[in-house]
């Protein structure tokens, strides 16, 4: 087979740590891409916010729009890659003008597929086009190819990730130097690890994104990230994560989407994992995804979840499949024919951890035990912690509960007048 | 999108365990396949050694036929899904003619494609149809389509695998048990574990099969089966498992395939890899598999290896792609343009883990010493086990040496009158 096939053109919106990734592939590889794909794939214009600045690779080959919309309408475009960010304004308006201007899209931004991922996916299929988004979701590990087509004879039944590195770095350093959260906060600021906005890492609000994506696809489901529980690391303290390690387990910032009887359960939050696990086991800023199928049982993927080299990669791993003519759907079925889904996570089941804090008197740990029978929660494990002044750090594991349940009773415990500060309420996953 | 496409039509070569777990797919999420590929998937007919058998799921709907020959040139076959397994024979002849009769060709037989895939690559290309292989290696683990496909943007560096989940559940349990490997060994007979030639597992041929398709696809050379260095696990003691976890190492019939230099290094040897790290805490016969690019620096990727289930989900994501419309080259570029490689592993150094027996006498150490010395390998570490008797083992950790340096040393320790029995040397493998 020669290379018959007219060149594959990309035009780059964004040339941040991720768009010069992209421009060294196409540079450094270009015979590699061409053998691969049977046609060259090449770079004709790019676009940024500023032009002067030196970014490490020459540019001087391609055409500059200052606008982005007009990057992705120019004719000499074939492929519109965005790796700008952001859910509202350029983004948005630029891949709705690419699409509408009939080009394919590839795209590294979760927060705009997460949150208008529907719309734009019935716009593409309705003009003949395709969005891919690999690097939206952990980096360069290959969890959008592997969800969409290497599982596609799979019912799917849980999608798990650890899918934020700098919620996962902070975690594990403050278990690995007994660190508080505040001073690991500090550091990743300062190594560079947090996005403009740090709720986007430590809320768990750009992990929540990614989840958003993956229950999608998995479940045949129209993407709804306004449906997922979130809870941000911000309150793990130094004793929970020493509390958890001597019940054998480690806390994650973790992500769970099943479908259940009820709904789509859709869930971002801080959670106690069995140490041993591969998940338990995950170091720093990797991150890891766990696919569970009906066929295939479970399959782990690791790799690193952000970074320049590992990001570009999952970009032209789209880009490389559009040059092989590889059009799948945006969410791997035709976005009409996705459903809507009941939001369920209220109702599915699982032990707590509970760390509270009581009122040093007599009686107080019954006060909270009562408050727990009475929501019908029982306790598997409860623990008080040797302390200093008039505040007892109490942790109790329950047994299964729902988190309906559970939010009952952590609002009862205000009446019983022996619980001080708001408790801290963590599920354990059996990974 | 409405499915407007006509049904695709598998015809099944090999109804065991693999081909079972296919029409269990097909026959369950009808529904489920159609939505994702917007196209039905069924089956048209099937082929296998006995036709009366109860296998566990109705065939009466479908067309059978002795010969697989045959079922591979039927008109109401598009897809040729072989099953069978064997390099030579039916499963060849029948994967010849379907190629040949225009049908694309799903497979999930390593032995045959490692042995024959260069030029069923050809034929297949000249013909227009392709043939995918993600069952061929590591069981439901997406690695062809990961390595392919998500990873095409990358120069690969190098690609390792445990891929024989026999070897590693042998392997652990004698660490687990504390038995040695012939105990085990016949446990892992008795489980079912063993091919029906035991040698294809405890021989790394069968890992050493998936080996050399993983490096074809990787470094874009032509498969060649025949160019890696192979070696069983045969000789693996629980002494050897005992020494390498005093040092930090676990066991495993570890496969690595990397271009060098020199040209192309394939092996699937008995290595020592650190114990902490994700091949070292691999238990059981799991399989993992780690790609390594130039931009996406690591990925792991863990999962069953074997079984029904998780071998037809593979099967499933191939069949899949040819539903959707995805066409990709055998061996991930034109088969035609796949390069010949000069064989390299003799000339990569690496540390290496001996044990020798010596004969009980004064200098003998000394004179292992020499040797070793005489050859260019110095030691790093050297340990005298204690023993009764007349022969005393040695343990040798060697500085980086060639393997070819190596073998001369282990020859040349004949002459010395001092060493009984055969050396054992592993390498130990920085993963």
């Amino acid at each position: 087979m020669t290379t018959t096939l007219p060149p594959l053109r990309l035009g780059i919106a964004g040339l941040g740590t991720v768009g010069i990734g992209v421009v060294k592939i196409v540079q450094q590889h270009a015979d590699l891409l061409a053998a691969r794909s049977g046609r060259a794939v090449q770079i004709t214009a790019v676009s940024a916010r500023s032009k002067g600045k030196d970014r490490g690779a020459p540019l001087d080959g391609y055409a500059w729009e200052d606008d982005p919309v007009a990057l992705a309408k120019r004719d000499d475009v074939d492929v519109f890659v965005e790796v700008m960010g952001g859910s509202e304004g350029p983004a948005k308006d630029a891949t709705e003008a690419a699409i509408a201007a009939g080009k394919d899209v590839v795209t590294a931004n979760k927060a705009l597929l997460a949150i208008h991922g529907h719309s734009l996916a019935l716009a593409a299929e309705t003009a003949g086009r395709v969005i891919r988004f690999e690097a939206a979701v952990a980096g360069g590990i290959p969890v959008v190819k592997s969800l969409t087509e290497g599982l596609a004879g799979n019912a799917m039944g849980r999608v798990m990730g650890v899918m934020n590195g700098t919620c996962n770095y902070i975690l594990t350093q403050m278990e690995a130097t007994g660190q508080g959260y505040e001073a690991l906060f500090a550091e990743a600021d300062k190594l560079g690890y947090l996005e403009a906005d740090p709720n986007l890492d430590v809320g768990g609000i750009d992990a929540g994104h990614k989840l958003a994506l993956l229950a999608s696809i998995a479940f045949g489901t129209q993407v709804d990230f306004d449906g997922v529980e979130l809870e941000g690391i911000q309150r793990v303290s130094l004793d929970d994560i020493t509390r958890a390690g001597e019940m054998g387990f480690k806390i994650k910032l973790l992500g769970v989407a099943q479908m259940s009887d009820r709904g789509l359960v859709q869930r971002m939050t801080p959670c106690l994992v069995p140490a041993t696990s591969p998940l338990g086991r995950l170091q720093g800023g990797t991150n890891m995804v766990v696919l569970e199928g009906d066929s295939v049982e479970q399959i782990v993927l690791r790799g690193p979840g952000a970074g320049e080299g590992p990001t570009a990669s999952a970009v032209m791993s789209d880009v490389m499949d559009i040059a092989r003519g590889i059009r799948i759907s945006t969410f791997g079925q035709p976005a009409k024919t996705l459903t809507s889904a009941p939001r369920a996570q209220a109702s599915t089941v699982a032990p707590y951890y509970l760390r509270l804090h009581l009122t040093d008197k007599p009686g107080a740990l019954a006060k909270v035990a009562a408050v727990l029978g009475d929501h019908g929660i029982s306790i598997d494990r409860m623990r008080q912690i040797d302390h200093e002044g008039t505040s007892a750090p109490v942790i109790i594991v329950t047994h299964d509960t729902t988190r309906a349940a559970l939010d009952e009773a952590l609002a009862a415990f205000g009446t019983t007048g022996v619980v001080d500060d708001a408790p801290v309420a963590l599920r354990i996953e059996n990974v």
